[in-house]
């Protein structure tokens, strides 16, 4: 099995997680490790050298970490949103395979040039959405591709997370306070949108055409501020983030999505995941089913009873191992589709068309919402390639069949 | 008690059964009936007359029933949508209370027709709103009015109802089946919206300032009726209303609504409600609530456990008579509510600009969709009233005290 040598770059609390998760697996070798901060470019150098044995390289720069002619055949990218698609970019000139946290665009220009770089190098990249990996939209996946909804007409999902506790840590340079001060925008939306453009064939026969998005007033981080933080510097900030973000889209085959950005008031967390069509619907806070011709009568069924029909392959498979790692295994499930396509150099699952549709819904919500929810066109980044282009065997995007190379790795669990 | 004289117009399947509870009210004296189907009308004669011993007046043309002077002090309207306001207003110009069963507008003017005639004759008309009425909705009302919600944020409601069985006896004067041919809409609102309006104190404080509205293809139907209808004349049609319809709307005090159309496609029945504020939320589809302060970690309680605390004394006290009446006992309120009104010679609780407002978005959904998701001004039927308004003690739209009067009839139950 051939090790893949690799690097990362930021090294906050998701990529000192990432990197301990790389350092697991023994077709990995990280080659180097970035952060602007030294503390924690020397913690992740620490990390590295008690796994290896010796030491690797570190800078505080990530020009050097790009630029570096060690062998690295990728590059993990866990740094500021502003920075993925610009690394990623720098990457790819390289010949670097580039995986990226999720995050928006800052532009929708980023978003071409992402796609022009992967076109004129021929090198991929991937926007690690983890949540096209989760067990039940997964799972809801192999439903809709075996046509148990029939024809889709409709999808919902949201990013409803109550973190106003993260805003006591809120100051000048974090990263989340300055996003929330300054953009009223749908700025998150690829944890519900990844499941679902998998489920429509976005980019695969279908494209998302138009978007129009809504704001509520901003009201769930002043109030925690003021009452639970005594004395904080930004009680009385002008967050200009709406407290709840409602974006609807319209796709080129009929179907519509809603999206939902809920993450500064008290709610329990839900990605509030629907699927439905002309057959039957599934929603994620029931974790139930309705679907014509097997549940009896105007009812919900329990997810449950469809696990052992249903779940996707991929999670039959994963599970037997009895790994979960980070966020219920889809982390790790997202983490080895992306070391497949590096090791095989063919392309990633999700490739620079879909992450840069996703991440592109966050500029045109923003917009939308300036321009009093104005139908927004959502750009065509495939220039016309989505109406005839074969089903990727290897996309998740059109994921008919398991692909079993994703789980060639002789991994430790 | 006085008795309450009235007209009933429109003796198709709900007509014919509110004419039933209407000659159960020992306070209600039903002085004539009328239908186009003359032998619908004659079956209303018919239970008037096994019901008082002596016969009453019929007619198939709805302007002798209105016109006709018989001190008749009100009219029930339950005929097609599109004659609901046509009606009303003349009823209006004879000094006589109209109510009129739930439906769209079929033109803007028209509703600001309504809110003139009012204006002008100083006589009330109702949209029967009966899900303002409904036991869960009214204690979230009641929920919200205590401040358990904390400043309003978000609503959502729906009409989500598999009517596909319905489309078998669809024939060329079938209602359904006109609006559904020619409309692609939002053309059932208020079922939702209506209640959503009592939480938002919309017409009281805050108005509907615009909407967008986005539809899916259409396929339920036609996939229906040709599966299930042999031989369907209409199995091809070409049925305009898109199968699921979705409408945000955003208020003057920023607050954002989603109302969402779906009657085509197989589902279990759901109103789909959910109210967020700054300290909770409620989602009808799981019965739950989150409400910070109270509940202990990050997860939903069962409604359950709220009744008892908040139950809206109306509904208390209305369940203390053991009586249930039609959909749960919300028809039998809503028309109690109507009939004080009359005979107290009130404001109905849902007024004319209530019901302009409702039944607008019906229409606006229509111009949005066609004009590409475009925001649409929501009117102002008051004319500006709306932000110097005081609290209507008997607005169900400003509901913050109990009106006993509501109950003050001697019902027969």
């Amino acid at each position: 099995m051939k090790t893949i040598r690799m690097s990362i770059i930021g090294l906050g609390g998701r990529g000192t997680w990432w990197l301990g998760e790389l350092l697991k697996m023994e077709d990995v070798q990280i080659t180097a490790v970035c952060d602007k901060h030294e503390d924690r470019m020397e913690r992740g150098r620490r990390m590295c050298a008690e796994k290896y044995g010796h030491e690797v390289y570190g800078s505080t720069d990530w020009h050097d970490i790009v630029a570096l002619d060690d062998g690295a055949e990728a590059v993990m990218i866990t740094t500021y949103w502003n920075d993925h698609v610009k690394i990623a970019i720098a990457a790819m000139k390289r010949g670097k395979y580039a995986a990226f946290e999720v995050g928006p665009a800052q532009s929708i220009q980023q978003c071409w040039e992402l796609v022009r770089t992967y076109e004129e190098t021929g090198v991929p990249a991937m926007l690690m959405e983890n949540c096209c990996y989760n067990r039940e939209e997964m799972t809801v996946l192999n439903m809709v591709k075996k046509g148990l909804f029939g024809e889709l007409l409709h999808c919902q999902g949201g990013y409803q997370h109550d973190l106003r506790a993260v805003a006591d840590s809120f100051k000048d340079d974090h990263e989340r306070a300055w996003h929330y001060l300054h953009r009223n925008a749908e700025l998150y939306p690829t944890h519900e949108l990844g499941p679902i453009m998998t489920y429509l064939d976005i980019n695969y026969g279908n494209r998302l055409m138009s978007l129009n998005a809504m704001a509520t007033k901003s009201r769930g981080l002043n109030k925690y501020l003021r009452e639970k933080c005594d004395g904080h510097p930004m009680a009385d900030a002008d967050f200009r983030l709406g407290d709840i973000i409602t974006t609807t889209i319209r796709c080129a085959n009929g179907e519509t999505i809603v999206l939902t950005h809920d993450t500064s008031s008290p709610r329990p967390y839900s990605r509030g995941g629907r699927v439905q069509g002309t057959t039957g619907i599934w929603m994620e806070d029931l974790h139930g089913l309705h679907i014509e011709g097997r549940t009896k009568g105007e009812v919900w069924e329990p997810m449950a009873d469809y696990w052992e029909e249903f779940e996707h392959p991929l999670w039959k498979k994963s599970r037997a191992t009895e790994y979960t790692g980070g966020h219920g295994g889809m982390d790790w499930l997202v983490m080895r589709a992306f070391l497949n396509a590096v090791r095989n150099r063919i392309q990633t699952p999700i490739d620079v068309y879909d992450s840069a549709t996703m991440m592109a819904v966050a500029i045109l919500s923003e917009e939308s919402i300036a321009e009093g929810c104005a139908t927004k066109s959502i750009p065509d980044f495939t220039d016309g390639m989505w109406m005839k282009r074969e089903d990727g065997p290897k996309s998740i995007f059109s994921l008919h069949e398991v692909d079993e190379t994703l789980f060639a790795g002789d991994v430790e669990f």
